[in-house]
């Protein structure tokens, strides 16, 4: 934090071309919903056609996900210093529920808010904070019992169901379509994502939608077994290093490859300022872990934290809009002494915190004890809870643990207590777990949270992997989300050694996308195999840049490619660099396509199939002259 | 391939200090057999001392598997151009079954040896091939299963044990050898591995031991489900690319980082002269499909290759020491027109290549049809099958359908004639498959080939990871490892792309020893956790040289956290990059667990387990002033 005021607006002011550059072949559609400012970004990609000897044949475009947000839209004009638009602010006003403040409720901002000395890295664009009216409860799930579906509600149905009604209507989808059958472990996917269904599965708390009010910015998403897999990203400045131009760089980042939300774990002096940087200019939920403020603000002595102190810190946060927190209210006291014979004791960084706090007090955790005041506040803004795992393993030994187990039991007794004021709630999990005791996890989380959404960081799978924790930890990722957890917490290739930089960032998340899409493809979620159909279909056919385009990382593959083979020329041949220009299975495997069709080898299949191989034998040896050289 | 004969020697001689450093606070070992030349490497890592309130506590070193060869012993002078040591010859000599022929019996060699304009290129320090006396049999398996065992079996057993024995009696390594209950699905892996296991595994089928008895350097090692599950890397110049000094250095390389097999794809105009340098400088088994080299002779016209042509290439590379050969025979004629509708055809180069042959003469596949022949080849070298998957899915489209498993059908036909002549047999398998059908490929493979050893490809689990198709398979890796596969081969980054320089096989291996481990401690391997356990305990303890040196990748550990913290001091300090210096959960834990030591917590946790929370809270408040500040 050496920037000068004037360096820190203009680094912040503009982002790195490298963040905003759109997509090869792409652009940004809106779908609408019911009404004209429900808008769905996704990502449509264009394909070139396949020529084939009797002509050309169009490749539809495919419709990707997109959490890039107006970053990859190029009419949108991007300045950081004004924030992104509050497309939410008009869903939030018309529900009547809710009433702007005169000024920020808690005690911490309002000093700040009157420190000079701060004034050259403060956003300059702030939005008075929003409450829920006085009695009111303003969250997601609140609707959602009553019956409503909220526009955010059908904003996140749009979004998972990525245009396929329309797609199973297009006869040129038809076979790209094809999928195999899942295998989803009780999770019940509908063949279409309703507007319903998403308030169905959020009043029953199996989905949740975090969206705090005063997050107006973001493009609702919803989370839940029976919606798509999601990845959460962490960054986050420490005392060491970073600046808040990077911190907000690396949130466009995030969201550019595919992060759908983002935890700032920053613990550095300007927490408060940064994440407003990150908030006003966040199209994905953000989600925070306050106790790290709060322990800054009794200058890193956990013996000092109070509720009154932490309460604040909450409020100070939902009325900047984070959407999600993780409360570490399960670390009781009477479990700490479970960690001591453990390998690696507690690893959670706001587990040991409340340990400590708990010896030092000799009390029970004021989280757990002040947890219904705590759903007093979630609920007057819409915050929704991360029930924290600080007692999660740190390594394969104490994996699955009586102190693992003994919290997440009790995360399922307060999740009850958030529910009965319909609080939206999810559950983390760990950590390092070895592939056999991956889906115990699963199955107790299920039972003993009432089938909150399992929120797991990996898990790792075996603890070797220093400098390659993100391959680790996606291997774990992979099982965990086919057998159930709705969002994987990503780990870069720096976890245990140090922090992240862009590429590691970028490394972590695509680890966690190719994790996240296993687990849809091996759930069966409803057209998840589309996009590996179209771009096997490249493949096979040599369109090299459909190949790329369609990629999770279409410039890395595009430069991996071009490492081998750097003319342009080359994207076009039907060769590739591994097997060179006179050795291609692909090319020759056309030639037995071409073969097989000319001799209507359909037919032929079905005449083998019963069982009928003299025939087909006839039927080849009849092909002799029709076998084409090239 | 534009090297001088002056620059490919000087090239080729040496070997660039990165490819053979040793590894930090490394030694190799040797551990002694039976007899003084059965001496099987290991790497001995040396860990620090814990610093505890009471002292020192030494921490014993752990022993890793070790596939790097010489390379890695100081005390080996390496000369490429001379090759490794024949550790094996008098074994071989001793069994008396075997013959020094005067010169190499294939044809095509004997030809090239006469060309003087190939004296540049050859490897000068040439062994006279060695040949089955006229009735013998002398693979692994002919001796497994007439009761012998084997010095490679001896060397196998210990090589699988990594002195488990030893560590069990030492009560050092009592805690650390702690680990979790694996879940085996149905393998069944003895608490030692015993050289009579390695025996019967062998005999049965179950196992292989590929050794060619002309590749006497290697260091040998076992194939099987009830075995470490192994990894093999690809290395090869293609017609574009590459030159001798680079694939030997890449076989170097591969070892290095954990490389068990080494399958040579060479497709250049040179194949025979480079896989001489790199067989008698490899301590690992070495691979090939010989339908490349065969290819290369007919200019590459599939529809010419014939059965003399590819026995004499069999006999050729037999007689350089090729341990295995991935053979093709079952892409029958019937097979073929079952990929007319695949999204992405015949993907392996083999198999399109048979496939060619097939449609072209309207004939059954000739490996098919001379398979005992070719098996009267493997017994007199004790080359083992790798019974290819021409047919392997190239996309999750294609996975597991009638194309794929008629093939595999067609294998396990195979393997029993192989069996029936006391050859050694592993079976191929793919490719690219969804999570939720991979286990039915190892099911069907155990069922249908008789539990001979299955290796795979990968599994990828989506197809849309272009770049990052080494973390994709890696995921599909360790399930199918852990469902029973044996050995793993591995996938690059660049898969699909180009062409994976150093760093690429780097990554790709890292990616499936992460895997293969992981397959390991699913499945319960003997001892497999000890490396985690010790690995975590260094974590724990903050002594970082030591979480280091035990990672899979010591220098990029080291590289990543100094990125971060490049002080010398930093890798001292009780902190870490990712909290900074005054926030530390690690830390922070340890005061826990001073806290419950000081507590006796562990009778307390006795008491709260039993349920008596009442006793332990009135435990815990007597201890208010035992906490211990910092």
């Amino acid at each position: 934090m050496n920037a000068t005021p004037e360096s820190l607006l203009e680094k912040t002011a503009k982002l790195s071309d490298e963040v905003t550059r759109p997509f090869p072949a792409s652009r940004k559609i809106y779908v609408q919903g019911s009404r004209p400012d429900i808008r769905v970004p996704m990502r449509e990609v264009q394909l070139s056609p396949t020529h084939t000897q009797s002509g050309r044949e169009e490749n539809p475009p495919i419709f990707l996900y997109d959490t890039s947000g107006p970053y990859t839209d190029p009419a949108v004009k991007i300045d950081l210093r004004k924030g992104l638009p509050a497309l939410r602010t008009p869903w939030i006003e018309e529900r009547g529920d809710t009433e702007v403040l005169p000024g920020p409720s808690s005690a911490f901002v309002r000093r700040r808010q009157q420190d000079p000395e701060l004034d050259w890295l403060r956003f300059r664009n702030p939005r008075p904070p929003r409450r829920a009216r006085p009695g009111a409860n303003v969250t997601q799930m609140h609707y959602a019992r009553r019956g409503i579906i909220t526009p955010e509600m059908e904003f996140a149905a749009l979004r998972e169901n990525l245009k396929l009604d329309a797609l199973r209507a297009d006869p040129r989808y038809e076979k790209l379509l094809r999928q195999h059958p899942g295998q989803a472990w009780g999770a019940q996917i509908p063949e279409t994502i309703t507007p319903e269904f998403v308030r169905a599965e959020i009043a029953a708390g199996r989905a949740i939608l975090p969206a705090n009010i005063n997050h107006p910015e973001l493009e609702p998403m919803v989370i839940g077994r029976n919606f798509r897999v999601k990845i959460n990203t962490n960054i986050g400045n420490s005392a060491l290093t970073s600046s808040i131009a990077e911190e907000v760089e690396k949130m466009v980042w995030s969201a550019r490859w595919g992060g759908d939300t983002l935890m700032d774990l920053s613990t550095g002096k300007h927490i408060h300022e940064t994440r407003e940087w990150i908030l006003r200019n966040a199209p994905v939920p953000i989600g925070t872990v306050p106790i790290y403020q709060a322990l800054e603000k009794v200058d890193g002595k956990p013996e000092e934290l109070s509720w009154p102190l932490f309460r604040d810190t909450l409020i100070e946060q939902a009325e900047q809009g984070v959407d999600y927190f993780t409360i570490h209210a399960g670390v009781r006291l009477a479990y700490v002494p479970l960690t001591a014979e453990r390998v690696t004791g507690i690893v959670s960084r706001g587990g040991s915190i409340l340990a400590k706090w708990c010896l030092a007090h000799h009390q029970e955790n004021f989280l757990y004890t002040h947890f219904a005041e705590i759903c007093e506040i979630m609920k007057a803004y819409d915050v929704a809870f991360s029930l924290g795992d600080g007692l999660r393993p740190g390594s394969l030994a104490d994996a699955n643990d009586r102190a693992q187990f003994a919290e997440l039991e009790t995360l399922g007794e307060l999740t009850k207590i958030a529910w009965d004021q319909d609080v939206q709630v999810m559950i983390e999990g760990p950590g390092h777990v070895p592939l056999q005791k991956i889906r115990e996890n699963v199955d107790k989380e299920l039972r003993d949270c009432y089938e909150a959404p399992f929120y797991t960081l990996g898990p790792l799978v075996t603890d070797v992997a220093a400098g390659y924790d993100h391959i680790s930890s996606a291997i774990g990722a992979a099982n965990i989300g086919w057998y159930g957890t709705a969002m994987l917490c990503y780990v870069t290739p720096k976890e245990h050694l140090g922090l992240p930089d862009k590429e590691d960032v970028r490394n972590g998340i695509l680890a966690y996308k190719i994790a996240a899409h296993a687990a849809d493809l091996a759930k069966g979620f409803p057209g998840a195999q589309l996009r590996d159909n179209a771009l096997s279909k490249a493949r096979f056919e040599f369109r090299w840049e459909d190949q790329f385009n369609l990629s999770l990382d279409p410039e890395r593959a595009r430069a991996y490619h071009d490492a081998t083979l750097p003319h342009e020329s080359h994207k076009l041949a039907h060769f590739c660099s591994m097997c060179g220009p006179h050795f291609c299975s692909m090319k020759i495997t056309q030639e037995v396509r071409d073969y097989a069709q000319a001799q209507q080898i359909s037919d032929m299949r079905q005449a083998m199939e019963a069982g009928m191989r003299e025939k087909s034998e006839e039927f080849l040896a009849e092909g002799a002259k029709l076998y084409r050289e090239v």
